[in-house]
């Protein structure tokens, strides 16, 4: 339990500028499991983030055996579909979605999460650690897009969750902040879009522009 | 307002697992002002984090000019303080701090958050958007690492949120998260000590070891 350095693994050697600009969500996912080695520079590069205090309150759990993730996957399935429930949209089915609808490619993954090779569900210790949980994620995602890993961080409704941490012995003291499905992608990774920044950003008040 | 596609800026050239684990909290901070281009640079890599739906909820507020981070530092010197009284620390001062408390570089920061030449306040636009506002924080402080601009993830006390959102008309709905100060480093980046990963990941089920 000592703490320790850690050299940078030679692996995540491509320019952070590159990783961060070609990070998108990927949500159809080969079969191919993920090696050990780089499952472990995952969660070297997660452990890294900042965090309050360094108290590291940050668990992940990680499914790989495939009992353990086409259940999570039901789950997963009946979580995302609850969601559209609540958002009272009429759709109970993948075919009814519009095509041009944001929700197409989310409801794929809700089908596909039980094929991922490897989930990553991540908890803070105890409520209230969304500071020091969430950056640990991204850091995550983005060493998987080095390795040429895609991934997607999304959510579960709360219908599920007591079923989750059922499922996996959960303490009821943690917090439950993502799940991250992971695999080498079957499309590619690219370009994002995104609003300029200069409809994000104020400088100095609320809604006054930045000088770009 | 038309989403944009964006080239990966060549400054974010360093190796991606070099920024990560050199990383660390950097808090005692040179005069020396941020310029515009990483300013920018900056949001654009923050812009680019994971976020649900592409909705992009997280706005920045950064502060340069100096009455706005000397007001907003004497506040947050409040909300810290306050902090420590909450946690029921008898400290009112730096120097009472024992040495080899955790509070020590903290409290440091206390008295020095009026002198940033940046600090960046990170919102959801409105409530539990957690998930879709961290990620791109961690990109912020990474881009900033790989510029060779320190900072630290802070929050604030909620003695002082109010005051806050008056100072810089936030509007009621949107939710704070965290705030950023940044500078070039008066001490060094280097490397970070964390628990092992086979102690803060589990494998399968919660407390089950990983292979490593």
């Amino acid at each position: 339990m000592k703490p320790i350095r850690l050299d940078p693994p030679p692996e995540l050697s491509m320019p952070i500028g590159e990783a961060m600009f070609s990070q998108r969500a990927i949500r159809r996912l080969k079969p191919d499991p993920i090696e050990k080695a780089h499952l472990k520079i995952l969660l070297d590069a997660a452990s890294k983030a900042p965090n309050g205090g360094n108290y590291q309150p940050g668990r992940y759990l990680f499914l790989r055996e495939r009992s353990s993730v086409e259940t999570f996957g039901a789950l997963y399935h009946e979580a995302w579909w609850a969601k559209r429930r609540d958002e009272g949209h009429a759709w109970t089915r993948r075919e009814e979605i519009p095509d041009d609808s944001v929700f197409r490619m989310p409801a794929l993954l809700a089908d596909e999460m039980r094929n991922a090779p490897l989930i990553v569900l991540a908890f803070g210790l105890h409520a209230g650690m969304a500071h020091s949980v969430f950056p640990g994620m991204q850091n995550l995602m983005l060493a998987a897009r080095a390795l040429g890993i895609g991934s997607t961080l999304t959510t579960l409704h709360p219908q599920v969750i007591d079923r989750v941490y059922a499922l996996f012995d959960v303490p009821e003291q943690a917090e439950f902040h993502g799940c991250i499905p992971l695999g080498y992608p079957r499309g590619r990774f690219g370009p994002t879009s995104r609003r300029p920044t200069n409809t994000t950003t104020y400088a100095e008040r609320w809604n006054q522009p930045p000088p770009w």
